[in-house]
């Protein structure tokens, strides 16, 4: 059975062995659909030496004689990694339930992907890398058209490519800033001298008083636009100045949210409420309200798709825009391609960008108020990467083909029931676990969070953590039920000590 | 004659052909040069139609439903183009004086770069993208040894990797104010609850008033941060909020800059106090100042080897660094590898910024109190791009076996020299002509600058403008004299009517 079989399987309801039935785990028995995606992947984590082993302690202090070494998780040989493992300098061999920060779409060595980069028009992309603005290739549109146009948000059919998440991000928001300006000018397209000069100096008039509003414990990037936005963490934004930009409190909802209905609505309610008394009062004034479906690096935090139907409504009734950071949610993981497309929102966000699993980068829009109103303003040299817009596009094709958004709904709800059970058996070790009906996008806290992360490495699988004290789950699309039992007894194996 | 040999025939002085007694050239001779290193280079642009042709047009027309096309120039088929020339959606074959602004180092499908690109380590970097500075690859370390770190300028033997020049000059900003900041601090490594708490807030003393200063006319990007440093022009600022940080005043000097010697000193030493006064008055005190060794978008303006030893001094003296912009300048256009080695500094930059032809991009430094205190704070997801790190490393090597740093010295020495005779026959078309011994980092202006691009253009060259009034050079490496020759006699062509 291929992965496409597996997908097809799930969705006709047939049965599956659930995590209860497969308990005690000696051996995990290996799936035949593996085979035929990943012929090498391992069936199970090998751990061989302390992480980090001895080659990769000598080639770390080597290495950081030149390179920053004090962000290392792991040496990591992605020649050897295949499919969800990920191999290190020194053999060992993990589960990879973290994923390059949650960046890799389809496994390590993908075979299709491999053939995508070896294409005559990939090696061409890279050689002669264009200043895409100004000289973009002649079949442009159609890899647009077959890749990331294909893959565009319902109702969003532009694109401005860009470099990363954060790179996207500030281009939307200078396209955000562009468009209002235009608007409060009116049908003028000429600039006053006063603006002309004053933006020289970086002053008002020419660089207004304006911002992007954003949500606490956010996070949008580490630029020094999009760091303004980012309120996750400390140690992300202290000594690096940033604008005097509005943040409104994102809902601290309790889960499961279904049970906490009514509180939730009002917290949610209360947060809108402080939302719309700062684009009103602020004294910067929002251009747009840029948002995360699921608030990730700031600790895996959901609201319910009526809050965000509601901040659709306040971005309209205040003509601001609505920028939905897909950088992380976005590509398939929560169980749709977009997650926004889970808010059944009346009208489109007006923005929607995106990086990390597409490995392009860029933002989709379909006013076409937001082109700027003269040319070289919204500009840089590269523009993006058509090396990565062909791969998206292959990606793309991949994902479509096996149907792996709709496995990854199916896989994230086995493993999300999964985990609701080793929740129930350890109440006070795994707590706040969301993430239901989200895909495989799920998180729980942890109250000894590092300790666990250190040891579940120790045991062949690599996680990654959010917030204070959250574990963060971000499998690649290519996660399947057998990966996720590996995980559900690793973290049973841990918590039963 | 490969371009090796003409390369060391070029020093020891053989006689050359002048751009003089090749005058009038009717058709233009083929040197072996071209032959031996791209096989299928043409001999003389040909062009068949308007540009844009029917053919672009019509594309172009398709494009602009999805895609902005208010900036492009060209619509580019790079599958046909080679070496020095670019091809359009038309056929039209263009001799390239621009070369995807100043960023295409070695030529359209250079043959040993499209080899480099078809290795099973490229495809692997670009289907296992890293997550870099979390898991960097174990062989990450002699990537950079032959490539990046091979290349780094005299004294500075550490490196961050980063996508952009933006996002590199960027990076660079936060490592001089993390270094600031923690200097303020003293030796303590600890953050005070009130810097915790208000740079969650955007607010002192976490997010410092703190400046990077700039120089009016340079240009450093246009992401937030590095826009705030930008003083280029207005249409490359306006609407976007922008830090009020302090721009100093860059020489304007007078050209050929040895007949105006005292005038040109005074003029820097004018300069110079005032940047001084800025530092010790401006109410946002810089930690670091950035500065292009030639501003290029900013119109091509030079200052003399004492204006940035001088510079240098200041930096010392109030103890802020010294960053050197080299994303335009940088990997051999100005006759030197890195355009600062022109300064004989007797201490390098802090930090050197570059992007574009490195194809890769990031920031060398030496201090390692540039890496800041605690993990994660000069971090983002990818931190660079092995690909590109790995197509840089065959970039150098063929910089190194071809003596292009040499030859585009001796290049840019005949191209100036040819320009000085057109300035002398036509003194009201060609004026303010400078870039003499910086390779072929060679400008001057034009009182009808945007005509005479268009009619070059119309001839089959292209070329880019920069400033108000200025004609920018920006050939690649593997410009050689026959090129030089077309380009000449086209704007002979043109200014002769």
């Amino acid at each position: 059975m291929n992965l496409a079989a597996a997908a097809r399987c799930a969705t006709r309801g047939l049965p599956r062995p659930t995590f209860r039935q497969q308990r005690p785990v000696v051996q995990l028995v290996r799936c035949a659909s593996t085979k035929v995606f990943f012929p090498n992947e391992p069936s199970a984590p090998s751990v061989k030496t302390q992480i980090p082993g001895p080659e990769s302690q000598h080639l770390l202090k080597e290495l950081s004689a030149h390179f920053d070494t004090s962000n290392v998780n792991m040496l990591t040989n992605f020649q050897e990694s295949v499919g969800n493992y990920i191999v290190d300098a020194d053999g060992n061999c993990l589960l990879d339930v973290f994923a390059q920060i949650a960046s890799i779409p389809l496994g390590y060595n993908n075979p299709k992907l491999l053939e995508s980069v070896a294409k005559k028009e990939s090696h061409s992309a890279l050689v002669n890398r264009p200043a895409m603005g100004s000289f973009p290739q002649h079949d442009w549109l159609p890899i647009l058209k077959e890749g990331l146009l294909a893959a565009a948000p319902s109702g969003l059919d532009k694109i401005y490519t860009s470099m990363s998440g954060s790179d996207a991000n500030e281009m939307a928001y200078k396209a955000a800033f562009m468009w209002k300006r235009q608007q409060q000018r009116g049908s003028a397209t000429s600039f006053t001298a006063e603006e002309l000069e004053s933006c020289m100096e970086n002053k008002e008039p020419g660089c207004p008083n304006m911002s992007i509003m954003s949500f606490k414990k956010g996070f949008h990037g580490r630029l020094f636009g999009s760091l303004s936005t980012t309120r996750s963490k400390a140690i992300h934004k202290l000594d690096i100045p940033a604008f005097n930009w509005p943040a409104a409190p994102f809902p601290s909802l309790k889960y499961p949210l279904e049970e906490h209905a009514k509180e939730n609505r009002d917290e949610e309610a209360r947060c809108l409420a402080e939302t719309e008394r700062l684009i009103l009062e602020h004294p910067s004034p929002p251009a747009a309200i840029v948002v995360e479906p699921i608030q990730s690096e700031g600790g895996d935090n959901h609201a319910t798709k009526w809050f965000f139907q509601q901040l659709r409504d306040l971005t309209k009734k205040h003509d601001i825009l609505l920028i939905v950071d897909e950088v992380q949610t976005g590509v398939g993981a929560t169980g749709k391609f977009w997650a926004h497309e889970h808010w059944d929102l009346q009208t489109p966000p007006d923005i929607v960008t995106f990086s990390k699993k597409a490995q392009a980068a860029g933002f989709y829009y379909a006013n076409p108020a937001l082109q700027p109103s003269a040319s070289y303003r919204q500009f840089n040299t590269w523009m993006g990467d058509p090396a990565r817009a062909l791969l998206f596009r292959d990606i793309y094709r991949q994902i479509q083909d096996l149907g792996l958004v709709q496995h990854t709904a199916d896989v994230g709800q086995y493993l999300y029931n999964g985990l609701k059970r080793l929740q129930e058996a350890y109440p006070n070790e795994i707590t706040n676990l969301r993430g239901k009906d989200q895909g495989t996008f799920i998180a729980f806290d942890s109250p000894q969070r590092d300790e666990l992360l250190k040891q579940a490495k120790a045991l062949g699988v690599n996680l990654g953590g959010s917030g204070v004290n959250s574990v963060r789950l971000r499998p690649m699309l290519v996660f399947q039920q057998h990966h996720a039992n590996i995980l559900l007894e690793t973290l049973d194996k841990i918590l039963r000590q």
